[in-house]
């Protein structure tokens, strides 16, 4: 059930109810390689939720938020970006409103890996304060679930899932091989950051921009996206949520370490 | 349209166009009173500009910020309240970013008159960089458009207003009256801080939920809602924005003050 | 009494007696019109609390804060400009200060109502810790008193307050007429944001000094300020807020809601 | 002549004229050991403003700062404490808004040692900018005017001061012998947090209420105060600060260095 | 050289130096499994810069930063946790400090991944304003150098690197096995946050004193360490970037892209 | 013993130690006059340190905090400013991750006195939470032991400190006299801000590079300086330090004010 549908009255027998698992589909408004929604990221979360939505029993399901740490993309039109600072104060606060409400089972359904530190700061605090939270980042499990499925910024992968729900938001007519310039030839450019020199991994920090045309890296390119591909993964990937969110629920909640 | 429905290269021609207008719908996630959803300051924005992107041209509909400064409502679950300070941020970022890429003229569309200060520090920061920006409070509209529909908070103007599109969302079953209890029998409570002493209004803090049972309070109660209202009132605010957005479109953009 | 006159051993006892009220004069440093001084904003709360002083029992009476958030005021000469941000903090710092060493019941005298989110967002959490706070603005109250003291941004009625205790610091020798500037034809402007499009009411957010060219705005024109008016004013509403503080300080405490 | 009293037209024609040297007088209101008032600290620089503001031309005084860094005696009633962050934080804003408007040099007219970290942080900002700007200790000016008027905290010294003023605030019938306990035998207690181990300084940092009964320590204990000292040390101190800021506002001002 | 060891006389030549690498050593204080010593994620990086510092010219080397973002380990004794925030300020100045002399390539040599976000964010200024800042992950290049040299938290791979310069850090007296505790049976804990569910990776948040008895995790475990590894691999990671900053040095830098 | 060297469980142990004695060596990066190193203020405290260390029991020896508050020196190359905000979130969080771990006695040595104001508002807050704190300025305590050691930034006395453990960092070939420029010629500059003007001291705030060539300033220059000098300097102030930090060490540890 979606929190935003429910008036107090509900919401609070809701959130006494200690089976209740909070889920917070989180993303970002960004550009997504040459054929990519800049919603891609906050959109696909947002699918997932309606899917579990309909399959799990005390499901509570908060406001999608569609901004996060944006920061490298912030060049290519389109992008929003909090800041990582603000990012980890909009989680805290999502967090510790409802965790006032008596909330003690988060999920964070994510679609954006620029996410993470904001949402693994805010939620070791809940789990000091009792709760249990888990981070669930997508596309790092579908992958594992198909090696032909796999992962990267603003790629197949994404665009694929797309497809999935809403195929028209993936515009094959802008679709355009990607150029990839490392920082200089002594590199291969990896993904957003990373390069390898001699095979060795390491990070030159530098505008996505200035790095690929397109914006799309580190997977497989948005050209071999098609729509086969996204409907069995993000059925895959739900059928595999469905189990984990369970178990997850399942979870002793820790003991209070300090408030 | 939907911004996050774009690719970057999309965006990056309509925020090039000096003519787009940038629609940000923005509210909060908190109690409505006994029987209207904690998403209404979000869903009748988000609602609103459905209703516009049909009817304008170059209209750039941000993805909807569902979260606000809620901090009075924090004691009724289900409320999440970002605080003043993260919400100037938020609305600071959403602001900067846009600029950055091209965009010049912007409608907040609010349904919670709690971000009004947020909103008007970050957007007096964009006037000064040579931007026009709007505060749209669509509450503030409608009773001047029809007397018969007065505003309040968790009343039943925005009740009315939920269900002229989605009406299952108000639950007539927890319909209880208001039960207002001011600060003492020397005052009479008039809206969320403001009472009344021998007829002259002065504020007295308190939490919403010590001042009255159900949350709803400075209008109509919920009970007297119903869906005609609600259907002509959207309508004629929507009527109302149609015009009242292109008035604001041909403003003149100011100079540059500072940066 | 004024708390910078006691000692500390004085502020002790004085804190310490349940029935203290603390009594918090806030205002601005900013323009007023064409011949309001820049210190309107905080002279006249100064002077309402002198008053007070002579006529009530038990009430501390805090130095006034002379800064306040005039952001949209900046632009004019010898506006001083705290932010909203700052202001909270020192609000905050105010309040808490008093509140460690005993003080429950606190009226906050302000003369700016740019001031107020920040007032009321530092008043909550005093409310939420056990004590009850009040916002007295004394221009919504003059008109309840007279309709014909009506209210306004560095207009008569804050020019008639001033000539009640220092005629010499309005200076008719600089009066002109306003000439408001509205973001275009089709509107009205009605106050410093505001305008009225088709008769409904909306922001506009620019900075002031666009708006209109003496800074004063939203009342009757300063040229209509008599000392008459101003001294009956002061009267009334000094008697008014004899009689509404001692009523507020026999509200009960709330209990603590959380620290 | 002050600020507060201008209007904003006469404030632009005097922040226009290169000679102006704005002060600003800043203090705090924090105990002065057992006989001192509360505002001991901002209500000797208004004092000396006052005075300057008679027998120097050009000088525009701001309204008086009566908070400032006080952490170190908040446990004494009636201390109010900004805070070391938001002083800094309310310094720069004072600076910035009057900067804008074309001050370029300024006085701080200090009565709180506390307070000189903020205000140079603060000052050093606005000498990058081209400004000059000079804080202005009072009490350790006097010891060198005279060496009978030694410096200390809520001590004889500041006790004279007020009383050239308004003896009625230092209330001799509260005066106690101060009783003072450094932090063990080893040590000798010197000022606030500074003691003596073998003759050599070093601090202990502690809450004051535990170092000394009344607060005050420093210098020569409050029973030593005299009319006559606080007279004639406050015409030294007046004489000397009308040379030296004439002195001052002839200093070249700086090239900006950066933004 | 060492920073710290010029004068500033002879840093303003080195800054100026187009082709000077500013080198920056940071880690972290924190638990270092059963074995390792709490200054692991700092010795090493100040160890191969002192390694560098013998090898390659115009190598300018700031002082290590000891202290990182160590939130997830902060209920082991001995941990310093500057908090994400205060890490990308403290990262921040020193780029900033530096870039404001005249430096414009970087390289940090980093021994804590936690302080990677901080790092990056902070980088992504300096590029913006014309640098290359690349960040040096030592662990991660170890094991393509060699699979034998596999990576993880306070566990073999430190301390074998520890064990090739200070030995006497690496306590084999306080071995004991590690003892990991998944979420529930339904987990394998994989790495500090992360888990696989069904052989996909999520991460659930926790306290890593909950996870694992020794705080070491993810690698192999500190027995299989030994001095003989630990020299092989500072070797081999020291050559490597020997050839890998003289090729980062040679990138060019960008363009500014704002200030 | 150094923290960075134990492990946790040997930390554990000696944190629960109630004598133990945590040392926190701090200083800055900065110039130091014409001769004398950049990291002159924090290694003279870590040489301290390791003296201090061979010489007294249950001493626990933090990482040295190489960074500072160096606002005013930065415009000199190889400065390195955290600025004074940042310097009590480091000295804050330092001070929080050991008081968490059961340490209640700390010694910061400090190099810098730009430091002090950030020390000890963190320590202040240590001391409310039933620790003791002391801030030992070496610098101040030598003309205390020799009158011939007088102090002064990047002086005689740091250059003999220096030279009496790594004469090779102060350079003599450097050595160039100082050229001090006062405000103006009514001045006669004493210290980095500090002047006098007919004897009595103010403050005037500007860039050290305007006030003084080398950087040096306020003691005996630097050409003063011997080795010899030094090296019984140095001695002097360790063997008072055992001396100080065996009486600090026994201090009752005071009752917790709040937390």
């Amino acid at each position: 059930m979606q929190l935003a549908h429910l008036n107090w009255q509900e919401a609070e027998k809701v959130l006494a109810d200690p089976e209740t698992l909070v889920v917070i589909p989180v993303g970002s408004t960004e550009q997504h390689g040459s054929v990519g929604p800049l919603g891609t990221d906050w959109l696909i979360p947002q699918e997932l939720c309606r899917r579990l939505d309909g399959r799990m029993e005390k499901l509570l399901i908060a406001p999608v938020i569609p901004f996060g740490v944006a920061t490298h993309h912030i060049n290519f039109p389109g992008t929003i970006d909090l800041g990582l600072e603000t990012m980890i104060k909009v989680m805290g606060a999502v967090f510790e409103s409802l965790y006032r409400h008596g909330a003690r089972r988060f999920a964070v359904i994510n679609g954006h890996g620029g996410n993470d530190p904001a949402i693994e700061k805010a939620a070791l605090e809940m789990y000091r304060r009792g709760s249990q939270v888990t981070l669930v980042n997508w596309w790092g499990i579908a992958p594992k679930l198909n090696p032909d499925w796999p992962t990267g910024h603003g790629d197949a992968q994404e665009a694929a899932a797309v497809m999935a729900f809403a195929p028209e938001l993936v515009k094959s007519e802008w679709l355009v091989d990607n150029v990839v310039t490392p920082p200089s030839a002594d590199f291969k450019q990896l993904h957003i950051n990373t390069v390898l020199f001699e095979g060795a991994p390491v990070k030159v920090i530098r505008e996505i921009r200035d790095t690929v045309n397109t914006g799309g890296l580190g997977g497989l390119e948005s050209k071999f996206a098609t729509r086969e591909w996204g409907v069995a993964m993000m059925d895959g990937v739900t059928d595999w949520m469905v189990r984990y969110l369970e178990a997850f629920r399942r979870i002793d909640l820790p003991k209070k370490h300090w408030d």
